[in-house]
Formats: structure tokens, sequence, C-alpha cells
């Protein structure tokens, strides 16, 4: 059982982690251990205090030192559920599951919206991740919705497995994967089905299939812990970085405006000390 | 007229800074040109992310670097009130004075709780500030209480002016002032007075004077600025970083636990943003 689970490795999950760890506490950071990608993609950040001029690179390399001279390592996981056991969390990513006393929810924000249809069918044929259940699709049909470059390999690694997949990446430049693989450069309209998944529609065009990957660098918090109380996309929360469900925290730009390094550095050790004073006090 | 007067230079009003800077705000950056004594005090800073193990001296440098790159100086000033003048503030400086559309307040906080009286006789006998009121003192009986030894310039500049002084340095390791001055190591029980400060009450002992110097290195905020809603000592805010008072914002130690770099970059963040969207909403 770990004291806490933070869940994203951004400029949130870092610093809860950083302060987590001077606090001595026992906890998981899980993520991309090359951190998110928003962090590398910055072109130039002037206003972080102490990294003067840095370019998103740059900023990355020193959060990476931090973590490193902190002796905290990133567990790579995607996660796909959190779960009110009451008293603890059940942190489940895919076939992985921990348990903890405490979450930090550090997971972003994506700016592009649920598809009509895709909270709905989560779990039954909809899929945030490739490495998850990308085997449960091994010779069928899927459709696979791309968000960012960076998640181009969970798509490749798909299309090795499908006998048909429709690849529909939502930027520019996007590779070509090898594989029975069409390309579709649009976002789809609406997912459709029964008891489970059965067709994507994109406009005027019906793609039948047995699965959708929804590849994205953040998913909804709505998505992810049943019960939470968002607004507009944003998980509410106090100036303790307290959210509605008792134990679970929230920091960064999942929690709203600005969307900044700054912001997000503050929230994450505000939420590790709110995790460290929860500790105390549910003893 | 500024867009924002920012009080004090900590890690705070460095991110505040930044940030308007990067916004192209027309503001002014008070405190001190070498940064807050306590940036450059902590011994070893192990969870402010991108600055792995910095000992306080290489935070305050990259702090200042920042400011540098952005091209930002500090103005060294000593705030003595804040002032809603309805529409803009006021803030005083000793004599001097700026006016600004909106003002955020990041003082720090200071562990030494007023002296009973002390507020009570404010600007009729106390002072903040030796440079602003030093001269009124000139050949007369003072009694200087200094809670910190980057403090004690002031208080030998006040040692050179008054006819009698007794130091009361609240810290270890005081050095010796020279001039006719006494030292009593503690705390002052009581300031007492009528019109204005007639004595100060020392536990047991009693010393009649014109005048007492309060030196700390952070001001009470409900001292500098009348009318603003505090709660322990610390100023009210939501989380946007605003006070009860429309303009007026604050970020930082100022508004409370965690006392942390981290923290209080945040929050400097988050409150410049708050400023420019009142700019354009107040314009």
């Amino acid at each position: 059982m770990y004291d806490c689970v933070i869940i994203g490795a951004g400029a949130a999950g870092v610093s809860a982690a950083l302060t987590l760890k001077a606090r001595g506490k026992n906890f998981i950071l899980l993520g991309n251990p090359a951190l998110s990608a928003k962090i590398g993609a910055a072109e130039k950040v002037t206003n972080y205090p102490g990294l003067p001029s840095a370019e998103g690179s740059g900023l990355k390399q020193a959060f990476l030192s931090s973590l490193s001279a902190s002796g905290i390592s990133v567990t790579s996981a995607q996660v796909t559920g959190v779960y009110d056991m009451g008293g603890y969390f059940g942190v489940l990513c895919g076939e992985n599951s921990f348990e903890s006393k405490t979450v930090i929810l550090a997971t972003g924000v994506e700016a592009v919206k649920p598809v009509k249809g895709e909270l709905e069918f989560l779990g039954r044929g909809v899929s945030y991740c490739a490495t998850c259940d990308g085997l449960l699709y091994k010779g069928k049909k899927i459709v696979v919705v791309c968000t960012s470059k960076e998640l181009e390999e969970e798509a490749e690694y798909l299309a090795s497995l499908a006998s048909q997949m429709v690849f529909a990446p939502i930027y520019k430049g996007a590779k070509h994967l090898s594989g029975n693989v069409r390309v579709i450069n649009k976002m789809p309209a609406e997912i459709r089905g029964g008891a489970r998944v059965q067709e994507v529609a994109f406009g005027g065009e019906t793609i039948p299939c047995d699965g959708v990957f929804m590849l994205k660098s953040a998913l909804a918090p709505s998505a992810l812990v049943p019960g939470l109380k968002t607004e507009g996309g944003h998980v509410v929360v106090d100036r303790q970085c307290r959210t509605n469900l008792n134990g679970l925290f929230a920091a960064g730009d999942c929690t709203g405006r600005p969307y900044q390094y700054a912001k997000a550095v503050g929230e994450g050790n505000v939420a590790a000390h709110s995790v460290c004073d929860y500790l105390v006090e549910n003893k």
C-alpha cells in the first residue's frame, strides 16, 4: 500500500514527487519516463523563475535532473481508472493495479474534447491505451485516433496487430504506418454501437469496427475517476488542491488556467503538502 | 500610472514580474534589489523543480539571472502603506509614492507577531522603516527592535542618529553597534503612550522613548493595507489570488502555508495572470 500514487509526470507531478520525497513518503510516480510531451514541446519559456529563457528541451532536462538528484524514477504506465475503495484507492493500469492511501491527479489537460459516444463506450470497445488493450484486437478491425506525434509508436504497434485499421491522426506530418492501414485525416463525429462499439462515423462515411483507440496525451479526469467533480473539463479543487473525494488531490493544468509551468509546480507542491496533512489526520 | 506595483522581491514577486513582463505590462517591482533575505538563507532546497539540490545562494543567483534576462530591475523601497483610491491604488514608500491600477502583495511572512500596541501606534511613533523615518528621530531617544541580521545596517544607521538607543535584537550573534546604545536581548512586551508613543515595556523594565522602530523582513499585510481581509495573519485569497479588495492580489508566503518556493512561484504566476484579466475587464 503506497502513501500516494501521483498520476502524470508533467511539471505538477514532478513537483509533487520532489516534495513527497523530501518528506520521506512512500509513493510512485506514474507517467511517461521522458516526462510530459508538452514540457519538451514549449518553444521558449521566459517566466519560470530560476531557469532564464529556457527552451522546452532545456526545461525537460532540468526537471529530469531534479528527479534524478532525488532518486525518483517515473514508472511507465497508462492509468485507465482510479477507484475510491473507501479509505484507500485502487489505481488501474490495464492489467496492473496499485493500492494507495492517497492519489494526486496531475494528468494535464487535453485540448481535444471527447468524441460523442467516447465516454459511453469506454471499456466496451473504446480504449485509451494500446499497451493495455492492444492484444484484445489482434486480427480485428480497429479505428485509431491519435492527437499527437509523440503517440505514433502506439499507433504503429496497433497497426502491427489489427487486420484492418483506420488511422485518424489529427496533427500534421503523421508518418506512414506499415500494415493494412487507411488514413482519414480528421476527428470522428461519433462512436456508435450496442453492447459494444460497432462503428465510427466520420462525417459522411461510417467505418464498421471492433474497437476504437483514442490515443491522447491527457485523459479527461472525469473519464478516469468516477464521482470526481469537474467543471468545464477541469477538476474542481480548493486552495489546498483537495477535490470532492477525500484523499484525492489534483494539481496542474487539469485544475484549470493559467496553463503554466510555474502554476503547475506550485500546485504540485501544495498537493503534496496536503497529502502529508491527510496522512497524519487519517492514521 | 502603473498597470501594477508588485510589493516584495521574493519568489512570488519575481515570478509575478517575469509573467507581467512576458505579457508586456507596465509595472514596478519594489523590494530588496538583492532579493528576499529568506531566499539566500535557505540551506538546501531539494524540491524546486529544475534546480536540483540548490543552496539558497544558488537559488538567489538563478532568480536574479531570470530577472536580468528579462530586463527587470528591483526598485529599492520599503512600502509603508497601500491605499485603495477607488479605481486605482496609492502605494506609499516613506516620502515617495506610486499610483497603480493594480497591486500584487508578495510581502512574505514574518514569524514574529506584532507587539501589543504596535499597530495602534503605527505612524504615531512606531515605524517600520529606518530610511523613511530615521531623520525624524535625530537627537532623540528610540527603541529599535530587529528581527534579522540582514537588517542590522538599518539599526546602525539609527544608532548614528539617536541621542540614546535601546537595541533589541531577537536573533543570536548581533553585532556591536557604535553610539549611545544599550542592548536588551528580548522582544518588548508592550508599546504604550498617549497621542504618541511614550514608553516601551520589556518585562519588568520600562524604557521611556520618542519612537520605536520595528525592523522586520516582512510586514503584517493588515498593517500595510487598510481594509484588507486577513485570517491568522495571512491574506485571504481565492484560487485566482484575488483579495477582498478589487484590483489587489496577493501571492506567496503572505497568503499562508506551505511556505515554499514552488508554491510562491506558482501563486506569483497566477496573480500576474489575474492582473492581466483585471486590466482587460476594467479598461
